[in-house]
């Protein structure tokens, strides 16, 4: 199974649960199976590490996050001495310890206190600024300076397999005097990554970017569903709201930092040089390619898009310094996506406005149809992995399905 | 004490704790006191409601408030009857019933999921507007189509004591060529309202003006201090960020909406007419006096400020509709602020940016000094109170003064 994304050297966490026990709980995916990480506690096998009771019996990881790397990092350590010998091995010593993936149910991993998403691609950002300001000057003046974010919404963020229905909301096309309630008409994926904290902060304190990957616990897949036509009649002065917060889907298991230590790669060239707060020293990128998929209903997979995290402009140490400057607190499960990632060809951008151009180039479906936006049910299922002299870690996949939207009585 | 604050007519509830019960528990305000809930659940007064054990010993009022407002309501109407002989009344019922006020700490009343701020005073848009762009058009486009709003930070909303650091934070002078990182010159506050959440909403459900206010549990003031040098220079294009979430203050005390209801006043006139998701029918506005005190270090309060809720141009009603119009859910102990309540004349004015025009009609203070914007050490005190036919229910006060900023060594 080397060409698992779910090797011995990834190890993600997630909660599922299973027909057979209903209960959601903690556990480890591993090739086709996720390892029960209860039985393995119940057993006696994390020996040596200080676990509170029942702490993989919990609704989501927080509690477990919040042990701190120091006892985590143990955890995975004591996994991956046990799956040397195989599953069978660690099956003859736990019994029960494997569920196959396919029986099982995965819920939200975490519970998200707050959500913030960036804007850290700087292929994205200039091919949004190109497409709605001027190709010259695509950039805004504070966009080398200072990793752009805003506020998202925690409670619509979903786990991978959640369909999401298209939104209604109020639009304008530049030619009406007056905006209208209609369904989206430009309903989008982003293609981001988000990372999840590990560890609290106090209000007032900092995090330096020596420190911040101290503070990351793990990432995620993460489909930033935008509605282009909502976003746009809203979004000044203010920023993204109704366009964005209809819902944001996750894949189901958190890789941990750890397993992405071989992967590591510069950060891109910052020209103009940034403000010391935001200097960091080593390599603070990661070379995890990423892929979109859209599959029209009872139609075959279109790859749609081939990028890379290695492209960010912002990595994770200056988001998470630059937010925590002003003393902004952090609490373990909070959530801070990249922003779209697109690279540099047009086959690597992260969404459909910028894929198919503002509706200018239609991308062409093995089923014959074209898309400009999404079509109610269409699945879009996004893939992410690192690969490196034969060890694969692998994110599987964040998958969501476009239902129709609902009418509105008061429409 | 017919002109407490916390008259029988109010009845709010809040998270307290003792030096001699260092336990955070549910607790009603009522005049000079807290009513310890636990102790009257523990002899049994609250009769022929299904409550369930320990309610009132949480750390936050969200599983009190998830029994919903039937429940809720019970209780309330079981305080007015035993209330109405008087504390001693209740106290020969429930023994050590009453804890003096002044001897208990507050803590944050709710666990906040998310936040949302609205924007919603057109006397306070159309000020920023005209400082800041064109006075003949200072309203941007959407801003009587729909209520303006954006996420903000949940994690860094502290209740009322709590003091706020000055943030530090980049900054760009329009005269400069590129920004410096450095303690905010413009910090400010604003005077809002929030509402809290009382009942959850599943994503795909919509919330209408009709049903909007059965969702509301109860509201509290609001400053969402500001660094307006910080956000100036990273808003455009995502909305504000780190100028704001350094810190958010609310009162210690939740009024219920039940308890506002004799002040209910109609919405202004909307002009143009909305679209039809956002009409209501009814009084929707809240005659809430509002005033905002500056007390310099070792002086005396200046009252800065005399503002209204009832200015509001669009109501909670509106707000909760047009926020999940496209599906957005709501849980329990969301937190939802008005944005900056500015009333017509310049002494009514919800925040330093307009009250001192942009620095250009300092404020006077008592001790000779003057206010452009917050020096170190000023604490700022907001409070509310309606008042009618001698019923009075008042929200207390929100109060929180400006420590210095904290040196940072990679400056």
């Amino acid at each position: 199974m080397q060409n698992s994304d779910f090797s011995i050297h990834n190890l993600p966490y997630g909660i599922f649960s299973t027909v057979a026990n209903p209960a959601k709980r903690v556990g480890v995916a591993f090739e086709e199976d996720i390892i029960d990480l209860a039985v393995v506690q119940r057993v006696g096998l994390f020996v040596g590490i200080d676990l509170p009771e029942g702490i993989f019996e919990r609704h989501c990881l927080n509690d477990f996050i919040a042990l701190g790397k120091a006892t985590t990092g143990k955890v995975r350590t004591i996994l991956q001495t046990l799956l040397q010998g195989g599953k069978q091995e660690l099956a003859s010593l736990a019994g029960e310890v494997f569920v196959a993936q396919v029986t099982a149910q995965m819920h939200l991993p975490v519970q998200i206190g707050d959500y913030t998403d960036f804007y850290s691609s700087i292929e994205h950002a200039t091919n949004t600024g190109t497409m709605f300001r001027d190709p010259a000057n695509a950039l805004f003046p504070n966009w080398k300076h200072l990793p752009v974010g805003y506020h998202g919404r925690a409670s619509s963020i979903v786990v991978s397999g959640t369909n999401i229905m298209r939104p209604i909301g109020q639009t304008k096309a530049d030619t009406d005097d007056l905006p209208t309630l209609q369904a989206s008409k430009q309903m989008d994926f982003e293609l981001e990554l988000g990372f999840i904290i590990g560890k609290d902060t106090a209000l007032g304190q900092r995090i330096s970017t020596e420190e911040a990957e101290s503070y990351i616990f793990g990432l995620v897949l993460f489909n930033d569903w935008s509605a282009r036509d909502i976003q746009k009649w809203e979004y000044v002065p203010l920023g993204p709201f109704l366009g964005k917060n209809f819902g944001s889907s996750i894949s189901a298991w958190i890789v941990p930092l750890e397993a992405l230590e071989p992967f590591r790669l510069p950060t891109p060239i910052q020209d103009p040089s940034v403000l010391p707060y935001l200097t960091f020293e080593g390599l603070k990128n990661y070379d995890i390619h990423l892929e979109v998929v859209i599959q029209p209903e009872g139609s075959s997979e279109n790859l749609v898009s081939k990028s890379n995290f290695k492209y960010m402009y912002w990595n994770m140490a200056q988001q998470l310094a630059h937010h925590t400057i002003n003393g902004c607190n952090v609490r373990v499960g909070d959530m801070y996506a990249s922003g779209t990632i697109s690279g540099k060809s047009p086959d690597s951008y992260g969404s459909m406005l910028e894929l198919a151009w503002k509706g200018t180039k239609p991308l062409q479906m093995s089923d014959g149809t074209t898309r400009s936006f999404l079509q109610d049910n269409d699945t879009i299922i996004m893939r992410g992995y690192c690969e490196k002299e034969g060890v694969r870690v692998g994110f599987g996949e964040v998958r969501g399905k476009v239902l129709p939207a609902q009418p509105f009585l008061k429409e």
